[in-house]
């Protein structure tokens, strides 16, 4: 099933204790659409400037990934700088410039029509919520969001958060967003905003799910339940950028890859999620996203397995 | 099997979000022996003061633990006195008063000598040494130690490492004991100090194991696994105080319980410390530790596998 991502088309100059990398491809939905194109077909809406050409896209194009909803307008693309050298957990922002994001007003192509699922990557949720009432027959609607939307939007965010089946947030963000320092209480209210589920990620620590009956298609019953998806310690991360939307790819990704969302599928979407995150983490930018065989993915997803089962 | 446990038993006055307690019976060894009580056998050595009654040792003796190697002496009890409202995951000391415990000299009681397992609790490495060495014929020890010893007492902390077959410790206290920010890499450092296995706590997070063949009697591989057991997400943490040392009496009791360490019995403690760990903090000081039954550490156990596997 096809799954339509919005969200930013962007270049990324990256400093860590590994290195540098400058102007590589980036954005929140180039890492989810990479992560998931290995799960499902995968269409992108976003928009990128005459600084970012054929080559550029076939970053994307070469994953079979469909680029016709990338808008290409005047100006330069979104541009962000950030350094890890302080926190490998946290980043340094030391430059944004929206640039043509700035008045970016996503356009669904005809083509696009038929996505059976749909996921919010990171934007202003008055586009995200935009995009999502253009979509109203999508079986599935999973979105993000980031600290300054909680912060400086909260109302336009509370109206995203009432179209969402799923939110995937991490654990700092959730906690602003509820006003709540406890976990299980910061979910309970979440799900109570309108996502039918949460998903927290913990970085280095995996990632929690909560969840109910309402969650899967057909259910109704509230009673949260949650999961915990492991994270694989690796003794070098070489860049996190990009860690939770690779996440998010993997989770979406193989939701969409199967014949309807069970609570089994949920779960093992939970350690897909991982395992794209994981890759994601091992070099700079998208360059480990560009290069994966299934074999690997099977792979690591049975090491998760073994990381986290008694037998 | 029989495990004996050297280490405090003291008293705790504790303010957490939750509210107070005045002067509970705590200290490490207490929480230890409690948590592993529900497995095996369990002796406690330690020295404690006038003020400590035959009320407050019935706390341990009530739970069938042995407490002859528990030393009277004149003086006081040593008394902690802590805070956690600033911050639920680290306590704030108020008070220490080591009290009889600045003179603790361990001594073993003969009907303690064929003890097959080997609990040292956080104290004075010195100490822990020289039990471990008065103890040569047991069949695995574990250990615990903090962050002063790490800083000030290195050399002796070095000593104490080289005896032990397992080694419990927090995130904080590796990365600060291996002088490394990155997990595996300090997990490798502490595993080329002495250790066998190394069980690395997360709080909240739960915990993660790195061992290898030579961690399991009769095998000598020294390629580092690693496991992940989860936490269990709760809407009130009463009481955070002893976490650390009831994972570890759940841990480690669970090992002493059966009749051999192998890779499938470990995973399994690693489950079992988390589930005496979410007890613990439930409610104020040892108060749940005392008051569990059977069944409900198994009904925990199976919630725990519920929470983090895919069927």
């Amino acid at each position: 099933m096809s799954i339509l991502v919005v969200g930013s088309v962007a270049f990324d100059t990256i400093e860590t204790p590994s290195g540098k990398a400058e102007r590589c491809v980036g954005g929140a939905a180039t890492h989810f659409a990479l992560a998931a194109s290995y799960f499902t077909d995968v269409r992108v809406i976003a928009v990128v400037g005459e600084d970012f050409t054929a080559e550029h896209e076939a970053v994307l194009t070469r994953r079979g990934i469909d680029t016709r909803g990338i808008e290409h307008t005047k100006g330069k693309s979104f541009f962000w700088s950030g350094s890890y050298l302080k926190n490998l957990n946290e980043a340094q922002t030391l430059n944004t410039e929206l640039n043509v994001f700035q008045s970016f007003s996503p356009k669904i192509p005809a083509e696009y029509e038929d996505s059976e699922y749909l996921f919010l990557a990171n934007i202003d949720p008055v586009l995200q919520a935009d995009v999502r009432a253009k979509m109203p027959r999508v079986k599935l609607v999973c979105g993000d969001t980031m600290n300054y939307w909680i912060n400086d939007h909260a109302e336009n965010l509370a109206r995203m958060l009432k179209g969402l089946d799923g939110l995937l947030i991490n654990d700092t963000e959730a906690k602003l967003l509820a006003h709540e320092g406890n976990m299980v209480l910061a979910a309970e209210k979440i799900l109570a905003m309108g996502p039918k589920s949460l998903v927290v990620k913990h970085g280095e620590y995996g990632a929690s799910a909560f969840f109910s009956e309402r969650s899967f298609p057909g259910n109704h019953g509230r009673a949260i339940r949650m999961f915990r998806a492991p994270a694989l310690p690796l003794a070098e991360v070489v860049d996190p950028t990009g860690a939770g939307d690779s996440f998010a790819g993997g989770f979406f990704g193989y939701i969409a890859s199967q014949k309807e969302l069970t609570p089994a599928v949920f779960k093992k979407a939970m350690f897909y999620g991982g395992v794209m995150g994981s890759f994601a983490v091992e070099r700079f930018g998208i360059e480990r996203l560009q290069q994966l065989d299934p074999g690997e993915i099977e792979e690591r997803f049975a090491l998760f397995c073994e990381l986290s089962h008694l037998e």
